[in-house]
């Protein structure tokens, strides 16, 4: 597999890893994307960044 | 470093591996698309897949 490959892999399985725990497995609830944007993108973000990120992906 | 940072990571480097070859080191030339696009995804799309992408990109 190509380093591409491999790097849309990684976000499909973590994208997944979301999405699979409530309602439809292939969309993200409100829920499961605070989830993502906190577990995956938090240290980078921050507290108020990711809840930032969280309203301008959801309004 | 999550998973979706590790993602993103492997496509910003794929990305960088063929933009640095020739002119703007963060931009990707004609030539150098077509390099990534087959080198990265001609598996998987083809010969004329790939070929086809590429217009698509390109025009």
């Amino acid at each position: 597999m190509s380093q591409i490959q491999q790097g849309m892999a990684m976000l499909i399985a973590a994208f997944h890893k979301y999405s699979g725990k409530e309602g439809d497995k292939n969309t993200l609830t409100k829920g499961e994307l605070k989830e993502l944007l906190t577990a995956e993108l938090g240290d980078i973000f921050g507290v108020r960044g990711t809840a930032k990120l969280f309203h301008k992906l959801t309004s």
